[in-house]
């Protein structure tokens, strides 16, 4: 495996070069972007592209493909100059960096056919590489690799230590991290600069293999590539002391150089050697086999009774369960809850597709990333208050254009006794805020069950948001449901206002309808269960039709249900009378029924304010 | 140091054994709870009352106080027996476990006087505890020492590994954590079930002092505790073994019996050797200073004059500087982007009291809630899109009552090139949705500086938005800005409707305003700085004198700007015509006026938009 011919050396060094005039060039041209961050690591690009990756650029949906990771976003210079040596981008595109228009952004995202996963977010790399190679090694076993080069700087990230553990655990020998250690972050030194060995000693402890290397040294990089390639049940990280800024005097190790393009670009390029065109055949894949996409037979969801009381928690175990059953696709992903949120269901099923993620939800959404990238459809799981850990993780997939289910479970103080810190009470806002997402939140199990369904063949980030405590089932087994749609449950001709829930507080719209009946006042219920994208037509017929709208939702009164009714009526049209219930007080402990009385989401509460309304 | 005579140790079983009982009984009272994971940690706990806690009891704010973390704050049945042994509550309160109106809630809150922080969501307590630390070793060197008691599977959270990068890097002696290791997850066992080695390297590689001892040892876990407190120049772990449940035979180290009380409660007792009253004098903390509170002095801020071009960013960086100068308690913490924020006004100023987290936006935001606990005013900064990562302890604070600044920067598709992994574009609807919060965002630099200084006497969680392009001055040195309102840029009598901006668009908005008066069509324009809580009293005024308010935002439509305005109408009054500017693209790397135009949220699409509804 070694180099044998200096003459390769040469050539190698040469491409190196080419990387960092190319960066210092893209750089200049936009000027703005991160070039000393790319010179650092061109040595361990040059000889990763050129013999040790196997990429076929022409086919980037290849079973086969190696995938690679530029963790370290920002030096997505070198990654584009990887692209031209590889003869993917032409030397014009190159040029366009950073501009309108142009696919090579700032920081690399999935326009680019050659990019899995949009990075920019530090210490995001090696969580969803994690994901891909799960992937490759237990789920379609594909000997494909997964390289992932990050910076020293992104080591701090808690997200990289939920990652080094996972992998190690998982044993995977497919996963090689490169540590591009030039010693100096944004704002200046980082904590271990060049103590390679604070590195290695950190992740050997955590079960991976180690390799400590001049990352400037071609034949070194080269070794420990191959060292990585052939190590066996543990995921190896390649540890390189290098330069920011190498090859260029006037920046090369130097503090206040980070993002920012060279000061004299035309003198570097000639420092460096000029333009070269060196052009690289980055090996082929071999032949591997294409998983089928999608569900295979009939979906048989899980059937309950009118009246029967379910939480949606097990409906949507039971419901993913049935999936799993004609989709291969389905991952289940589990945050060490899955008792709780049902997960369980799955698990037992399908144990081989079931991954237990442990206490660790930016691993877990990031382990999901990186699957779907595979094609795959995961479901990652765990408390809804607990996804709030993830939010950064959630941010950047709807940025990689990521398809991902998430499921939250435990919503809101119907939790009970538990109190606050188990509460999601925030978790609408947050996936309502994240682009192009998808957001559901179903009252009883036979539409729990279906939104399931649905979600799996969205796009998108889709969440769905369920409750602890049985509800009784309110729909019949054939009843459809749609994303984008609602439910009117209970409408007249004379309705004085529209009452509008979802989840649990579907059932106390209902309660307080009927309560106001008995009064003579007859009230509208809509069940909102999808919170986004939201029915506007029947909200904006709701708001004709009975003048006024009360919203009850078991979140905090901001981003969730009452924010969606009111978008609805944030084009400039006319607004009905709008009325928000929600949770505006500090939840302690306390049973169910009393957490609906202190925070005023109960039917009593909600018929008062609606015998107000009418008043 | 050590347990001399053997009467000690009987005492301290007995003490053990209470804390167990005293657990069940809670547990089995409360019909719920986590009696079992109290039971593996009661030996550490009544070593560490009885022989090592310097607490007083009846002064919970005393500066020397020791600091007790109950990171698995499940475990809460234990820490209420310790209250109990500590003569802190009686045994009438202990039974009021999880009911209703209890201080004694399912997880530890401060409505408890000795509870510093809410815990329950994991992997939090140590964060939280190096900010405490930090204050005692670094900004007030006091003495006291802080506990922290975590479980074996919040060890997978990335968190905890932040926070023990920080400690040891900081050489935090004072602080020591216990690992409670009783192998059982909630689901099932952990990853590392009993093997203790696995931590102890771990937290080895990462610079810590440990003792690896069994957890039910009287002896050697009070010769553990000495040598953490002996220990210098390093944290210290005590990594026990224990098993869950210890002490009843029908659930010790048994699978299943996670969170739920005990399913023969009286049975239990007996087994454990039935109910006592010990009772423990806690150690009294030394004399310590009292460090003076809030400012001294006149508070001087930056002025600007009208018309310069400054970036909010800076006037907050110059203003903090200010405010620094008259306010000792003041504390800035970074997360390695102090150049890009502006932090560098204050950490070249103060730095002494400024403090580097590295590129760890969980610990950057927990040292701030602990260094608050001790009564500093902390401000963490760090760009907009990157404290989506803290997202969850920023959840957290809000539960422990926590007064934190948190500062972000670079906001919205207005930092141009660098694409979206860079825009903070869901942070209005994070913050929003904490309880309690406080959300600014202004449009100038003296407003800016006021509003740093407001929000420093403020409460609960206070989040400042900023821009990193410069903004013209359109404030005078003088103009008040308080939390809550907001500003009448422009109004006349004959306005069509109302343009409402905060931040940089305000300026879009100003410059809208000017292009419709050239055609005649008279437009007000508010400058709604304070988010949350939103000025309804001005937009009440606006909606009835102009009919049509227009939100221009640059944030993701849901829960920013847009959804704040129409929460002012949702009382159930008469609402006006909406209409909602946002960005609703995927922007990709662009100039600023580029990015505007292509989100529609420059000057022209806002006047656009007016012309149609005024049509």
């Amino acid at each position: 495996m070694s180099i044998a011919d200096p003459a390769d050396i040469i050539e190698l060094t040469e491409l190196a070069q080419q990387l960092r005039v190319d960066a210092v060039r893209a750089a200049d041209a936009a000027g703005s972007g991160h070039p000393t961050s790319s010179m650092s690591a061109a040595d361990l690009a040059a000889v990763l592209l050129s013999r040790h990756l196997h990429y076929d650029f022409e086919h980037p949906a290849h079973p086969g493909n190696d995938h690679f990771v530029l963790s370290k976003g920002h030096a997505s210079p070198l990654l584009y100059a990887m692209y031209r040596a590889a003869g993917a981008v032409d030397d014009e595109e190159l040029l366009t960096f950073r501009r309108k228009g142009s696919r090579l952004e700032g920081h690399p995202t999935p326009r680019i056919p050659w990019v899995d996963v949009a990075t920019g977010s530090l210490g995001q790399g090696l969580p969803v590489g994690v994901g891909m190679a799960l992937s490759g090694k237990r789920l379609d076993r594909v000997p494909f690799r997964v390289w992932v080069l990050c910076g020293d700087s992104e080591m701090a990230e808690g997200s990289v230590w939920e990652a080094a553990e996972h992998a190690a655990y998982e044993h995977l020998d497919n996963l090689t991290l490169i540590v591009d250690v030039n010693r100096l972050g944004q704002r200046g030194p980082t904590r271990h600069q060049h103590d390679l060995e604070a590195y290695g000693r950190r992740l050997r402890a955590f079960g991976w293999h180690t390799v400590e290397i001049d990352g400037h040294d071609i034949e070194a990089i080269d070794a420990a590539c191959a060292e990585a390639r052939s190590t066996t049940r543990q995921p190896t990280a390649i540890i390189a002391r290098t330069l920011k800024g190498r090859g260029v005097a006037a920046v090369e190790d130097r503090e206040g150089m980070h993002g920012k393009p060279l000061p004299d670009a035309a003198a570097a390029i000639e420092e460096l050697g000029g333009l070269r065109f060196v052009r690289v055949d980055v090996a082929k894949p071999a032949a591997a086999p294409v998983r089928p996409p999608g569900p295979a037979g009939q979906l048989v969801l899980p059937r309950y009774e009118l009246g029967d009381e379910i939480a949606t928690r097990d409906a949507f175990g039971q419901a993913l369960a049935a999936l799993g059953d004609v989709d291969g696709g389905v991952v289940a992903l589990d945050g060490e809850v899955g008792d709780s949120t049902r997960l369980e269901y799955f698990a037992k099923e399908y144990p081989e597709r079931y991954v237990e993620c442990y206490i660790a939800e930016q691993q877990l959404i990031a382990a999901a990333v990186g699957m779907q990238v595979l094609g795959h459809t995961p479901f990652a799981c765990t408390f809804a208050a607990f996804l709030t850990r993830a939010h950064d993780f959630v941010r950047m997939a709807a940025i990689s254009g990521a398809d991902l289910n998430v499921v939250g479970s435990h919503a809101g103080v119907a939790i009970g006794q538990d109190g606050p810190s188990q509460m999601g009470l925030e978790d609408l806002a947050m996936f309502r805020s994240v682009h192009g997402s998808t957001v559901l939140h179903p009252c009883d199990a036979p539409q729990t069950a279906r939104l399931v369904a649905e979600m799996a063949g969205a796009q998108g980030i889709r969440y769905l948001r369920t409750n602890r405590g049985e509800t009784p089932v309110i729909y019949g087994p054939d009843e459809e449901f749609r994303i984008g749609g609602s439910k009117v449950l209970r409408s007249g001709n004379d309705d004085a206002l529209t009452l509008i829930g979802a989840g649990h507080t579907v059932h106390t719209c209902l309660h307080a309808a009927e309560l106001l009946a008995a009064e003579g006042i007859a009230v509208r219920v809509i069940d909102l269960y999808s919170v986004k994208p939201v029915d506007a037509v029947a909200l904006w017929r709701a708001a004709e039709e009975t003048g006024a709208l009360v919203t009850v939702e078991d979140h905090h009164p901001e981003g969730g249900l009452g924010d969606a009714v009111a978008e609805a009526f944030g084009d400039g049209r006319p607004s009905p009378r709008l009325m928000r219930m929600a949770v505006t007080n500090m939840p302690g402990s306390a049973a169910p029924d009393e957490q609906f009385a202190a925070a005023g989401i109960d039917a009593e509460s909600v018929a008062a304010v609606a015998r107000e309304m009418c008043g």
